[in-house]
C-alpha cells in the first residue's frame, strides 16, 4: 500500500478494494475501464472525494491503455470512457467533477504522448490536492470539537472514502492530534456496513476510541447526553439540501430534536450551487442488499424493498458547513 | 401447524422456530425449562404477549415434567423453574405476568394432579384470551387508520409476536379487513430483522402490500409525504415510557418532527404502571450482533459495542395509545 493512499498510480491504477475491509487488506489492480465501472458500482472504491480521484485516474487509466497515436482518435476514446465513469454512480458529484477535470487538462495536449502525460499529470494532481483539501477541513473544523466530546458519524468519511485523511473523520482526526479526547460513535450503516466494516477498521487502526452502534440507536445516545455533537460527510450540496449516505436525514433531524450540532464535512468539489434539491437523481440500488447476506435470507425473495442509496437533509438542519476554505452556517455557503 | 397460532399445547408445548423465518417453516418441540429458557435467549419465540404465552406454559411444562407426587415438592420445582423463565429476558413485562399468573391458579390445586391441570388449564386460558384481545386491540385501533394510508411499522409486532393475529399488526389487518387500502412501510430492523423476517413474511402471506426499507429511510419517507400513520407493539408500558425494540425512539422523534401520529398498540398486561423509565432494566445483547452475520464479518472482532434490544420513547411522544379497551391518548391511560 503506497503511504496512507487509499486509491494510487504506480505503473498503474490501484486501490484498496473496500468491499474486503475489515476482514482483508488488499490492493486492487484495476487494468481497464469496464473493471473500474464495475469497481465503482460494487463499492469496491466509494465516498465522494475518493470517486473525483477514482474518475480523474479512470481518464489517464483509458488514455494509457489506448492503442492510437493521433490526438484526436485517443481523445474521442478517452472521451467515450468519461461518460461511461460518469454515468457509473449517478449522485456523488465529485465522479464527474474529477472526470472532467483530467480531460479538460488532457485536451491541452499537443500529440498523444503529452495527451496522456497531462492526464496522468492532473489526476496526480487532484489526489496530491484531495489530501492537503482534507487536512484543511480538518483543521477548519477540529475547533468545533471539544474535549471529552461524544462525536457521532454515520457512513465512512474518512481516508477511506477520500485519497487520505478524511473528510468527517479528518476533523476528528485533526481534534485528536490536538490533544483532545473524543469517542466516536460509529453508526452501521445499513444496507452495506460502511460504518461498521470502513469507520471502525481505520479509526480502530488510529487508537481513536470508536463504539459500534446500530442505525436506530443514534437518538436514544441523544437523549442519555452521550453525543455532543454530530458530523458527517457529503456526495453532493445543492443551494437548499446536503445529499449524503441514507440515514443521514434521521440524523439530522434527532440531532436538532434534541439540541446537538449536525455538521456536514466536505471540499468545495462536493457543491453543487446551481442545483436544488429537485432536481437530483438518487441512486436506488438492488433489494437484494436488504433481502439477504451472504446465504443468509433476511425477509422473503419476493418482498418490495426501497433502497435508496443516499437521502437529502435540508440545510435548515446542518449547523454548519466544514470546508477547506473556513466553516460556514448555513443560509451561507462557501465562494465557489 | 395448528391454525394460525405461534405458540400451542398438544401433548406439550409447540411454537414456531422464529429465527428460521422466513426460509423455513418449522414447528419446534420444547421439552425441559433450560430448553425453553434458549429459546426465548435465542428469540425462537420473540414479542411480548407471546412471551407472556410461552412463560405460562413454560410453567405448565414443568409441572408435567415433574417427577412429585406431592404438591408442595411440585410446587417448589415449578417456583424454581418460574424464576428461571422470569431471568430469561428481562425487559419485556409479559413474561413475568405469565409465570406469574399461571403459578397462582396452579397453587389453587388440592393434590399433584390438579396442580398440573390448573396450570395446563390457565396457561390454555391465557393463550385463547391473547387472541381475544388482539382482536380487541385490532377493532380499537382500526378506525384510526384511513384508506390509502401509508403505514410505519418497526420490528414485528404481528401475530409472530402473539399467540396470534397481532397488535400493531393486527390493527392493520382489522383496517384491511374493514375493506381500507392499506401500504405498509416494515422497517428491517437491526440487528436481528425481525422486521424484514417476520413482518414482511406474516404481511405476504396475507397479502397485505408491504415494502421493505433500512431503518434510517423513515425519516425521508415522511419528509416525502408517503407515511400517514406509525403504529408499534411494546414490550412494556410504564407511568412515563413506552419500552419497544430498539429503533422505535427514533422512529418516534421522526413522526413528532413530521406530524406524523405514532400509536402504540399493546394488551393491558404490558403496562406497568407502578414503576417509571429509571426502573426498567434495559437488555444489552451480544455485540457480535452487529460485527458479524453468519460467516461474514461486518466489522473489526474487537470493536466495542453498544446494543441494547430495547429503547425507551417518553409518553410526549406517543399520539395514543391502543388496547383493547380503546384507544389512550397520554397522559390519559387505560384503567388496569
Amino acid at each position: 500500500m503506497e503511504g496512507e493512499r487509499t486509491i494510487w498510480w504506480q505503473d498503474g491504477l490501484f486501490m484498496i478494494d473496500q468491499t474486503l475491509l475489515p476482514a482483508r487488506l488488499e490492493a486492487l489492480r484495476v487494468k481497464s475501464i469496464p473493471q473500474l465501472v464495475e469497481a465503482i458500482r460494487s463499492l469496491r472504491v466509494r465516498g465522494a472525494p475518493a470517486l473525483g480521484a477514482a474518475g480523474g485516474y479512470g481518464v489517464a487509466l483509458a488514455a494509457h491503455r489506448s492503442p492510437y497515436g493521433d490526438v484526436s482518435g485517443l481523445l474521442s476514446e478517452m472521451e467515450e470512457a468519461a461518460e461511461r465513469l460518469r454515468l457509473a454512480r449517478p449522485t456523488a458529484i465529485n465522479l464527474s467533477w474529477g472526470v472532467d477535470r483530467v480531460l479538460a487538462a488532457a485536451r491541452q495536449g499537443e500529440d498523444a504522448d503529452e495527451v496522456r502525460a497531462l492526464a496522468l499529470q492532473e489526476a496526480e494532481a487532484l489526489a496530491s490536492e484531495d489530501l492537503a483539501i482534507n487536512r484543511a477541513i480538518g483543521k477548519s473544523g477540529a475547533r468545533l470539537l471539544e474535549d471529552g466530546d461524544g462525536v457521532l458519524t454515520h457512513c465512512n468519511a474518512g481516508r477511506l472514502a477520500c485519497v487520505g485523511w478524511g473528510t468527517a473523520l479528518g476533523v476528528i482526526r485533526q481534534a485528536v492530534q490536538d490533544g483532545k479526547q473524543i469517542h466516536v460513535y460509529a453508526c452501521e450503516t445499513r444496507p452495506l456496513h460502511q460504518g461498521s466494516r470502513l469507520t471502525c477498521w481505520e479509526l480502530g487502526a488510529d487508537h481513536i476510541p470508536v463504539t459500534l452502534i446500530c442505525d436506530g440507536v443514534s437518538g436514544t445516545l441523544m437523549r442519555q447526553g452521550r453525543i455532543q455533537k454530530a458530523i458527517v460527510g457529503a456526495d453532493r450540496i445543492t443551494r437548499d439540501a446536503v445529499f449524503n449516505k441514507v440515514g443521514t436525514y434521521n440524523h439530522a433531524v434527532l440531532a436538532h430534536a434534541h439540541g446537538v450540532p449536525f455538521y456536514v464535512a466536505a471540499p468545495l468539489s462536493t457543491f453543487d450551487p446551481i442545483r436544488e434539491e429537485c432536481d437530483v437523481q438518487i441512486e436506488e440500488r438492488d433489494g437484494d442488499e436488504l433481502r439477504r447476506m451472504g446465504h443468509t435470507q433476511l425477509a422473503p425473495c419476493d418482498v418490495d424493498v426501497y433502497n435508496p442509496a443516499f437521502d437529502a437533509t435540508p440545510l435548515e438542519k446542518v449547523t454548519a458547513l466544514i470546508t477547506e476554505k473556513g466553516v460556514f452556517k448555513p443560509p451561507l455557503m462557501p465562494p465557489l
